[in-house]
This record gives C-alpha cells, sequence and structure tokens, in this order.
C-alpha cells in the first residue's frame, strides 16, 4: 500500500526508472508513508488503442504529419 | 475525465477505432459531458491469461474445438 | 469477456443502465461477442480525487465560479 | 508485487479478510513468491453501478423477485 | 493520455490536490507530454478492503495496537 | 461480476491455468457465487516497468546479483 498504476505510451527504460523513483519519493512524502510500502505498475499502451476524445493517438499522429508535411 | 478501460481479446486496428469512436460518443452523450475530455485505453489479453468460471479462454477453446472436430 | 471499467463523476441510476446497456450493445456488435459476455464496472470518483492537467476538479469548478459570479 | 485487484459487491469484513488471506496463499504458492509481497484491494460496487450482459444488477434482482414473488 | 491511477488509504483534499500537482509535473517533465494530458484518479480504499502480506491492514493495525498498548 | 485483476511477472500457461482454476474457486466458495459468474485477467508486467520501493525490480535483480556474484 499504496499501488500506483500508469497507463502511457511507449517510455525508456530510464523514463520508467525515473518516474518510479521520483512518483514514489512524492508520494511519500505527501501521504506521510514509507517509500518501501510502494508499488507502481506501467502499462505501455500502443497508439492504436489508446483514445483521446474520440480518436485513437495514431489516427491523430497521422492526420498531424499528413497536415503539415 | 471520464477514463474508460477495456480488457478484451485480441482486435484488429479497425475494431478499435470503432470502439473508440462509438464509446466515446455514447458515453459523451449519456454523461454530458464533451467527447474531447474522454480517455479510453484498450488492453488486449491473451486467451492464456484471460479466465472465465474458472478456465482459462485458450482451454476453453481448446476443448470446444476437440469436442467439435 | 470483455471487460469494461469506467471512471467518472456522479451518474444517476438511470444513467448508469443506458450506459451499461448501450455500451455492451455497441462493444458486442463491434467485437462480434455475444453481449451476455460483457461486464462493466462504474467507478464514480468525488472532484476532489479526480485530476485533469494536474489540478483537481472541485478546485477546477470551484475557479470557475469565482471567475464567472 | 504481485497486485490483486477485486471488484465485487459488498462483502463483510470477514469474507474479506479471508479472501485476502486465502488467495495471497494460492497465489504464492503457485508463483513461488514470498507471501509479504503481495497487496491485494477490494472495490465494492454497489449493483446499480456493475453490469453484466448489458443490464445493472438491480435491475437484474429487482425482475427476478417480481417474477418470483 | 497519460492515465495515473492511485489506490491509497484515506486523504485530506490537500493531499489530494499536492499528489494530484506534484505527480503530474514529474511525470510531464520525465515523459515530455505537456500536463494538460494527464488524467489522474484517487481510489480510497478503507483498511478492511487493503490488504498486505496476506493481512487486511484494519487487521495489521489492530495488532499493533494490542501489543503496544 | 465479480472480476479479478492481477498484476504480475512473467507466469507459465501452467501457472496461469492453476491460478485462474483455484482463486476462482477460493472467490466463488467465500462469496457464495457461483464460479462461472467470475473472470480473471492476468496482466504480466515486465520488471522494468514493475517499481517496488521506488526502485524498477529490474535494477533490484542486477543490484543483487552484482552483490552475491
Amino acid at each position: 500500500m499504496p499501488h500506483i498504476t500508469i497507463e502511457s505510451g511507449k517510455l525508456t527504460d530510464e523514463q520508467k526508472r525515473t518516474l518510479v523513483e521520483r512518483l514514489t519519493a512524492v508520494s511519500s512524502e505527501v501521504m506521510k508513508i514509507p517509500p518501501e510500502f510502494y508499488s507502481i505498475t506501467i502499462h505501455e499502451i500502443d497508439d492504436a488503442s489508446y483514445g483521446i476524445g474520440g480518436k485513437c493517438i495514431d489516427l491523430v499522429k497521422q492526420e498531424y504529419m499528413e497536415k503539415h508535411s
């Protein structure tokens, strides 16, 4: 306890390490619970499986590229 | 806000686009919240990792095939 | 299978019934899986526990009211 | 690690204790990970917020009572 | 995108505001995604519904108090 | 209803089958709900995406190996 779940796009291992370290530190400080009690899972969702405002992100990116190429 | 998570089997990109589009439209209409506020994530779970009624779906499908071949 | 989770603000029972009915119908049609296989859970999150763009929604609403009163 | 989430109807504290104890024991045995590494959260969802086969459970129960009263 | 879910014990509104603000800022910096794209939900789980190492936290706290009173 | 989600490391198909079978049986017995109502999803999270106490598990394992080699 507590458990934090992150749904995001593709991340590098370096980004994941920094996120786990710093999100744990901030949460521990704010909740006054020792860091060792925290667990964090990162779910990398590909663009075709992530929708924002009714559109999948791969489509949003594709349209952006077509408009700006 | 709001955030919708879907756990399902393998889907085509076309199915995902249609789901994101239509689930956002229906939710937006019912909740009276503009579509751009919605996020949807789709987690494709393979059959060996999805259990129904105490059995993994790959096993259910396998037994079905054996019974009907 | 499949399972859909909705995190939203407070909803009426009528809204929940319509959401469950129509999201199941749309998903069933798109995924070609009979409706009886679907489960949907709705998590009503209060404004103070839902953050958008780094701010809790109760604060966003409060600031909006102050600005427009 | 690992983390188990349960979405269910209303449970007694006694049921929750037994679930946490026995699900941890079974998972620990099968995964060969010491029990102290496990965390379990139970989300009690009321019937009006849980849909099965396109219908909220409060409605399913209501119809059942009407039919059998 | 991205979406962060926190399962924790009871928190004050002040703690929630600080968490939402600072977790969004850290994630935005590390992932290089503007803060306005982030959504965070906080699920406050009561002690009787949160298990660690096979025991519900209300029981853990109760035993601690008995031992140290 | 109910729905159980497991976030864990890599598991064999055999482990997944046993988990689905036995977790469903235990939950069904404790909650007094027939097993066929249960659904379980297993999310296998790689070590670089799972943080415990502020550190990703791949790093924890790496440091352990260096210390004990």
